[in-house]
């Protein structure tokens, strides 16, 4: 949503003859962007353009200077879009704003009763954050160069201008060094990206508006670094990428020397101002079972592994400074050794990002962003980094939360699947830093998350399709059409609950191909068949458009299980679903009875009410990982019945 | 269909622990093969594989020795295939049958109630006849090079061995040549291959066992070649890739030194031993009008236009020999004069397949497999190379018809639809080509075309997923179920009846994104339809497991126009299918209260029928270029009904 809109009057027809001329500043990623904006909206509209020579231009973009060589944190990324029946104009004081605004011209295409057309009106729009972002997990799950470069498509799509890299864990190091390069031979799985491909992927995201903020995640989260340089560690191993919990030894003159080195190949590979050294939960059993390191903390004065974690940030903070980089690290680098020019990005929540702000530290929020969790669009939506501890700042204070960023880690994602997890959801996080704090009606961001969720699609992103093709394989069969009936209604457990769920670590090559796998994080259905039964309940059971819509979803229900059962039954992936079929197909019968006694203003039975709720109860249990998500609003109905005869 | 399969007892398990050992020829287009063929079954299975190490292969693959650096017609394409249910064995003469049975090995894994498996099994297999191909119209709608490749891996999964590139047309010259550059700047619209293109394509498709035979058509056909060398016309023009109707002018010396030169570049190129001369279809106006080339003709003892484009003919067979190169081209190069080493295809028919075998030419069939006409496969199914005409030939006549091609002219394709104009029909010709000429049971082929077409789309192939994105274009929305009702029941009008309904010559750069351009050749629904009344006729009006169904689809049809009907109205691309949608609601409801009287044993009444009728005439008239394939059923249960009463 943009920062200013006034609507005008009349449309602007898109045609075979729209053309683009670009005055003003000539950037050549401007150049570039105007190509990819006008196959973009070829794609949209499924029209080959044929520019008319001498004709006036459809659309005027005017920057008025270049954008920087390295984009900066807080470069301009204002424009102004004018649109009239005739004509449209984008000006923008950067290529940055031109960006942006072309992004917002391919949002406002619609196909109307006479064509394509681009409504009258006039946006002044600038973004609320300066920094808004993306991390995206590439060590637990390796996602290749492509995968990730259609997701910057849809970063750019939704105006986020971070891509966060997450490029070392313990589960691999995926970046090739020259310096140390048993690192990514040793320390992954054989893939990894060369700095050929590292070079590539920053000049396609510079293009886009986009920085590309690297992460090394130290001392913790570091096995596999020390598989091929076993000197790093703090303890004695032996470890594989697959066993052992190796913290970086903070107290060895060696491992700055090598952290120097590395650290300078890194900072001149990757030239975005800041550079992300983790330093998430440190486990600090390696130290401790460590006398050397015990003796260390002992003879520095130190009071704790706390202190000695920070009295290595400040060494990485100084080798980083020589390398021109800002340090940015996650909640546990904050710490009163550290220079306030740190960034610190808060997994813990608010409070912790405005206790960094309150001692002088800029911040990040990313707690309430971590789009692995699984929840709703909604409960994203509605986190904003300036609410709740943050709320009580200064102004001053207040200016040096930067923004926030989206977390996609990747414990249970592939590069199939990934999409569905990022989008269409990411969208919500990048207008809550976008927009002012005001724009927060939830039915209306749900209505143009679907409309961006379909443009989204154009850009290459599977977020949707990945779904069906995934059916047919549990099924082997192209018809899965009953199969849909129950992908629609059901979403994977929240939070960490399949790590729980999980019997003993989780197994990184394990297949990810099971219904919990390609299911969409929220299920569109259930959320509107929640309202339908809202409204119809609201209405006293008077609203009679509703309940028949409730009663085609329940008898869609209600008989999909006999008609599921043989293609679940001859599917090993798909065996572990019958319960969840079962249980939809008795909702489905509950609810149906539920609307007999209210239609027919009897109280239904205390003893037929028991029986349903059991089977409620049970449906809100997880099966195979996933939830009945209609389960809640069928018991409602069930409620509903009791009364009903009473009114 | 494998020429030989006897079945086993047991599976063969594919789990983590899968993996590929290769003995013999150590080609190195089978190492890609076999890296190719695991990524493939891991994607279709969505396990990731880590083979143990110390563990036997589950699959040894060994060629006896290795493929010719230029594949050759004829070369052996044979494999025998044993699958137990603990190791699978692929042995072949060459690494060609090993691509060809790597891909019969994909074909056979399947989803169980115990995992994924391969059924015990022992195949002995090669083709019947040694070419197989598709040609590819890229001149008038140019097919990006990625489009080209994924429907190359299409070939190759459905073992064809030829991709036929169509490069030249009036329309648009589709390579750079470096001898005569105008061919490629002035002849297209900026869109072509360039050299290095065509190497990367040649070699993708070698890899895959693939050749590739480029086609220049000449004489006619040739506009844009004139565009840059008027001197090549045989009138005065003006011409423009718009308009005018040039052939060659044969009578010059100047037009062979042109292709002497230009043929000489484009066999270096293409390494392929044929060479694709077009030679359809001249329109002999420019040749009438031009009184030098008809003294040419008398002066040389020339009968007719025919005689001269044989000696046109004959000149460029000598600079195709010179340049290492066997002659191609459509039936109408057959002309007494020609030696017996060229090569006809015919467009026309078995009969001139036939005439030609007779004289002694070598003839591939492309009549009754063009993929543009919108056949249902069956149709093309049916079509076999040594039928009619051709099933009176000697067995040394025999021998001299080498195969066919299917055929994807472009005037109705775009680089978004054309994977489904191809797929998944051209898999029935590929059948028709591999398979002995008794596999022909229609049932079982469109079966196995289901889980072919699934397994196509692993491969990236769009031929079912874009119709889906073309409909939410059109809707606006992603919510198209019910515009997905009625997308699955029309299909395109069949032949050249879009060509006929089209007002004046076609506009090549019109948009194609309409519900004609979305919607599949043929519609399986439709198709499921027809059989299920069929069924239900057949039983006396006594199957009610059919007659459910039946019902079922129907009340869906009477229900969807108000559905709708808001959507259409509301689209600029689908108002034109609002009459469709109307007519199929009216036969669904027709069809229901015919059934109503077949079930109650009454006849109906004529008057009623009569006016039904007039509703089913209307709906099989085509609207939008669409049909409503549903309409004859229907028509036969009206029919039905009238003698309800009477049984």
């Amino acid at each position: 949503m943009p920062a200013g809109v006034q609507s005008g009057t009349g449309v602007l027809p898109i045609t075979q003859f729209f053309s683009v001329a670009v005055s003003g500043s000539r950037d050549p990623s401007l150049d570039r962007e105007t190509q990819r904006f006008q196959a973009q909206l070829s794609r949209q509209t499924g029209i080959p353009f044929r520019p008319q020579a001498g004709q006036a231009a459809t659309l005027t973009v005017h920057a008025d200077h270049g954008r920087e060589a390295i984009q900066k944190l807080g470069e301009d990324e204002s424009y102004e879009l004018t649109v009239s029946g005739s004509s449209a104009q984008l000006n923008a004081p950067t290529p940055l704003g031109i960006l942006r605004g072309l992004q917002t011209f391919l949002q406002l295409v619609q196909i109307t009763a006479n064509g394509f057309a681009v409504p009258a009106i006039t946006i002044k729009d600038q973004p609320r954050f300066p920094w808004r972002g993306l991390l995206i997990d590439v060590s637990r799950h390796f996602i290749p160069l492509e995968v990730m470069k259609r997701n910057v498509d849809g970063l750019a799509a939704v105006k986020m201008n971070v891509v966060h890299w997450h490029l070392s864990d313990d589960q691999g190091f995926r970046v090739e060094s020259k310096v140390f390069p048993k690192l990514h031979e040793m320390g992954s799985d054989g893939m990894y990206y060369t700095q050929d491909e590292i070079r590539e992927f920053i000049a396609y995201a510079h293009d886009r508006g986009i920085r590309v903020v690297p992460e090394f995640d130290i001392p913790g989260h570091s096995r596999s670094w020390v598989i091929g340089y076993p000197e790093l560690a703090s303890g004695p191993g032996p470890y594989t990428l697959e066993t052992g919990d190796p913290i970086i030894d903070p107290t060895r003159e060696s491992t700055y020397r090598f952290l120097d080195k590395f650290l300078a190949e890194m900072a001149r590979l990757f030239p975005d101002a800041y550079f992300h050294i983790g330093g998430d939960e440190v486990d600090g059993k390696e130290w401790d079972a460590n006398p050397k390191i015990k003796e260390f903390i002992q003879s520095h004065g130190m009071k704790n592994n706390q202190d000695l974690q920070a009295y290595f940030n400040q060494r990485l903070q100084k080798i980083l400074t020589k390398n021109h980089k800002i340090m940015l690290g996650w909640d546990e680098i904050l710490h009163p050794d550290l220079p306030k020019t740190i960034v610190v990005q808060s997994w813990r929540g608010q409070e912790s990002l405005a206790a960094a702000a309150r001692q002088g530290y800029s911040g990040l929020l990313s707690h309430g962003y971590y789009l692995d969790l699984m929840w709703p669009a909604a409960r994203h939506y509605a986190v904003d980094p300036m609410s709740d501890a943050a709320a009580t700042l200064t102004p001053e204070e207040r200016s040096r939360i930067l923004g926030g960023e989206a977390c996609q880690w990747a414990e249970w994602v592939t590069p199939e699947n990934i999409d569905s997890h990022i989008w269409p959801r990411n969208a919500v996080v990048a207008e809550r830093l976008w927009s002012a704090s005001e724009v927060k009606d939830v039915a209306s961001m749900y209505a143009r998350l679907n409309a961006v969720s379909l443009d989204l699609e154009w850009l290459g992103l599977t977020h949707r399709s990945a779904r069906q093709q995934m059916l047919q394989r549990m099924a082997g069969s192209t018809d899965i059409t009953a199969l849909q009936v129950l992908a629609a209604v059901v979403e994977p457990v929240k939070d960490y609950s399949r790590w729980d769920g999980s019997k003993g670590p989780i197994d990184f090559h394990a297949p990810l191909n099971h219904m919990i796998d390609a299911v969409y994080p929220e299920s569109d259905t259930a959320r509107q068949f929640a309202t339908l039964v809202q409204t119809f309940l609201q209405s006293g059971g008077k609203d009679q458009s509703a309940e028949a819509q409730i009663r085609t979803w329940l008898a869609l229900w209600r008989d999909n299980d006999t008609k599921l059962h043989p293609t679940l039954e001859q599917s090993s992936l798909l065996q572990e679903d019958e319960p969840l079929s079962q249980e939809l197909s008795a909702l489905g019968a509950a609810g149906l009875q539920a609307l007999d006694y209210i239609d027919k203003w009897q109280s239904s039975p205390d003893a037929w009410r028991t029986q349903q709720s059991v089977l409620v109860d049970q449906a809100q249990k997880p099966e195979a990982g996933l939830l009945v998500m209609v389960a809640m609003p069928v018991q409602q109905l069930l409620e509903a019945s009791a009364v009903a005869g009473r009114n």
